[in-house]
C-alpha cells in the first residue's frame, strides 16, 4: 500500500465521505488531507474518515507528497478551485457536472494544457458493471447495429424542495432534473452511442412545492451517426435508473435500485441486466449476471492512473463538458419550443461569450 | 347465443381471421358474412372460419339481419368503405388507424351524425388487462399525481421491408414506425393521461434495406394538464411493448411479449405488471397479477354494445382521430426540425384542406 498515489480532498460534505470510503478500499489512491472553509465540516470529516483536516487550501497545495486534489465543492466553485489546484501543479478530480455553466466547463478543459496536469470528472454512472457489459456486447457485435437508446433517471426530489435548498433555483439547478439527473444519462448515452450532434427537449413544472425549476424533463438526442436517444427524468416519482439499448440483433436492458447509489458495491444485489436476442420475445429474455463493482473506487483509481501517467482517461474534461453542452442545448431547445439545437452551436456561443468577457476585462 | 348481434366483415386478409376467431368466443357478436373483392381470399376465409362469403358488398349491406360491418381493408380504403356501410344504415367497426390521413379520419368522424350509426375503431392496446389495471390505479389515486409516461412499441419490421411491401413507402406508412407502431401507444397515453396538446418528434433512417420511410421514431407529448409523455418506436430491434407511468406516490410498469399479440388470451402468461411505491426502490417492486383478457373480443363486444344502444363507446372515431392528429403533428414537427406542434393547429389545417377540396369539386 506504500505506493498509493496521495491526494487531498476539498469540500467536506456528505459526498467527500462517500468518496473517502471508496478510496479506503483502493490500493491505488490514498486521501491524506481534507480541506473545507467550515471548521465544523473539517472536524466531522476527520471524525468520520480518520483523514486529517488542513486549516487552509494553501497548506494543502504546498505539500509535495500530494499529487492531486479531489474537488467536491458546489458546482459553481468547480472552476475557481480547479484553477487553483492546477496552478499549484496538482492533478484535478472534480465531481460531475464539471461545472454549472458551459463556459466554466470549457475553461476547465483548458487547464491540462496550460498547467501540465490532468483533469478527471466523476461521471460514475458509465462505470457501473451493467453499463460496461452493455458496451462490451455492443463492441463484440452481439447487438448488431445499435439504432436507439432509452434511458431514465428519476426520483422524488422535487416533492421535497424548499427555498432553502439550492436546487429550488433556476440559476443553480438549470432545468431541474435535466441538470441534476439527466446529465448522468447523457454521459451514459455518449459512452454507449458516441457523440451527440443535436438535441430537442420538453419540460414541465408540476410539483406543488412552487420551486423555480421545472421538475419534468424529456430530451431527444440525435447522435452523429444517426442513431437516436431519449433521456427521461421525472423529479416527482419513485427512484428509477434504467438504460435500454436497441440493436438489430439484440436488445439489452439494465436497471438498478437507486437506493444503492451511495453504496455501489451493493448495486449488483438489486439490479437486473438482460438481453433479448433476434426475434425472441419478452418471455425468452436471458438474464445476465452483473458482477460486483464499485463505480466510485473505479473513478478514483482512474484518477490515480492519470496522475501516474500524466495522461487523461475516458472521464476527461472534454468528455464531461460534452454532457454540459447537451444540458444547455436542451435548455435552448426549451426556449425555442422544442426546436433541435446543434451542440456545436451551443458550444460556439459559449466560447464567444467567454472571449467577449475576457475582452471586457 | 341466439341474441348475438350479427355483423359482416369486409377485407378478408389475415386480420379478418384473427377477429373472426375472437368473435367466435363471444356471446354478444356473431360474424355471419364476409366480403372481399378477391375470390381467392373469400374461399380461404370461408375455409378457415366457416363463415359464408358474400360475392358482393351490395348483397352484404342489403341483409336486414346484419346490423354492422367490420372493416379490415387497407387503411386508405377505410373512408370509402365506412361511408358505404354507414350510408346503408349499418354501424361501422374499422381497424386502427381510423384512416391513413387526418382528413379521412375527420370525415369518418362525421358519419355517425349524418347516418345515425356508430363508429368503433379497434384501438385494442388500451384494452389489455395490464393497461386497464394501470388506469384503475390512477383513478383510485394509488399513483398520486401522474406527471410522466413512457411507452415503447418496437419490432424488427424495417429490417425486412422490400419495395413490394406497402410499408416501404412514405405515402402509405408515413413516418414508418410512427404511424405503424407508435400510434398504438398514442392511444394508450391518451387513455391513461388524457388529451395531448402538442408534440415534438425526432426520426432517423438506419435500416440497410433502403426503404423510403424512416425506421426510428421518438415523440414527446405535452398533455393539456402539463404532464409529459414519450413514445419510442424502433423498427430495427427485437419486439417490445412497454408502458411506464410515473406518479408522485407510485410508478407502474407493464410489458408484454409482443409474440402473443395475435393470441391475446395468452398475453397474461408472458407479461409483467408491477408497482413501485413511494420511495421504495427497484428491489421492493410488487409484481401484480394480470388477469386473462382478450383485447380483440373486448373491442368487438364494445362494437356490439354500441350497435344495440346506438351510443358510441370509448373507441370512438373522435378518439381514434386524435391519435392520427398526433402522428401528423409529429410529422410536421419533423419537417420543422423538432419544433413542438399543437394538435389543434394540425387538425384545423386538415379541416381547412377538406373544405377547400369540397369547394374545388
Amino acid at each position: 500500500m506504500a505506493d498509493r498515489v496521495k491526494v487531498g480532498i476539498v469540500g467536506l460534505g456528505r459526498w467527500a465521505q462517500v468518496l473517502t470510503r471508496a478510496a479506503a478500499k483502493s490500493d491505488k489512491i490514498e486521501i491524506v488531507a481534507g480541506f473545507s472553509r467550515s471548521e465544523e465540516k473539517r472536524q466531522a470529516f476527520a471524525k468520520a474518515t480518520g483523514v486529517a483536516p488542513t486549516p487552509d487550501m494553501k497548506t494543502l497545495l504546498a505539500r509535495p507528497d500530494i499529487k492531486g486534489v479531489i474537488i467536491t465543492v458546489p458546482n459553481e466553485q468547480h472552476l475557481p478551485v480547479a484553477r487553483e489546484v492546477a496552478a499549484a501543479g496538482k492533478h484535478v478530480y472534480t465531481e460531475k457536472p464539471i461545472a454549472h455553466t458551459l463556459e466554466d466547463g470549457l475553461e476547465i478543459c483548458a487547464l491540462p494544457q496550460r498547467y501540465g496536469i490532468t483533469v478527471t470528472v466523476g461521471h460514475s454512472a458509465r462505470l457501473m458493471a451493467g453499463i460496461r457489459k452493455i458496451r462490451q456486447a455492443i463492441d463484440a457485435g452481439e447487438l448488431g447495429r445499435v439504432a436507439f437508446i432509452e434511458a431514465n433517471f428519476s426520483n422524488e426530489r422535487a416533492l421535497e424542495l424548499t427555498p432553502q435548498t439550492w436546487r429550488w433555483y433556476k440559476d443553480r439547478a438549470p432545468g431541474g432534473p435535466l441538470s441534476q439527473l439527466a446529465i448522468h444519462q447523457f454521459d451514459v448515452l455518449r459512452y454507449l452511442g458516441g457523440d451527440v450532434a443535436e438535441v430537442s427537449a420538453m419540460a414541465s413544472k408540476l410539483s406543488p412545492v412552487g420551486a423555480e425549476v421545472d421538475d419534468q424533463s424529456m430530451t431527444l438526442c440525435k447522435f452523429t451517426d444517426g442513431k437516436v436517444g431519449y433521456v427521461g427524468a421525472c423529479w416527482t416519482s419513485p427512484g428509477i435508473f434504467s438504460v435500454r439499448v436497441f440493436g438489430s440483433k439484440g436488445l439489452m436492458h439494465y436497471e438498478i435500485d437507486f437506493g444503492t447509489w451511495d453504496t455501489p458495491w451493493k448495486l449488483h444485489e438489486s439490479s437486473v441486466l438482460y438481453i433479448q436476442r433476434g426475434k425472441d420475445g419478452y418471455a425468452k429474455r436471458e438474464v445476465l449476471t452483473v458482477p460486483e463493482s464499485d463505480m466510485f473506487r473505479t473513478e478514483l483509481e482512474m484518477f490515480a492512473d492519470s496522475i501516474r501517467s500524466g495522461k487523461s482517461n475516458e472521464l476527461s474534461a472534454d468528455n464531461a463538458t460534452a454532457s454540459v453542452a447537451i444540458v444547455y442545448s436542451a435548455l435552448k431547445s426549451l426556449e425555442e419550443n422544442g426546436r433541435a439545437i446543434a451542440l456545436s452551436q451551443t458550444t460556439d456561443a459559449a466560447r464567444q461569450r467567454t472571449r467577449e468577457a475576457l475582452h471586457a476585462v
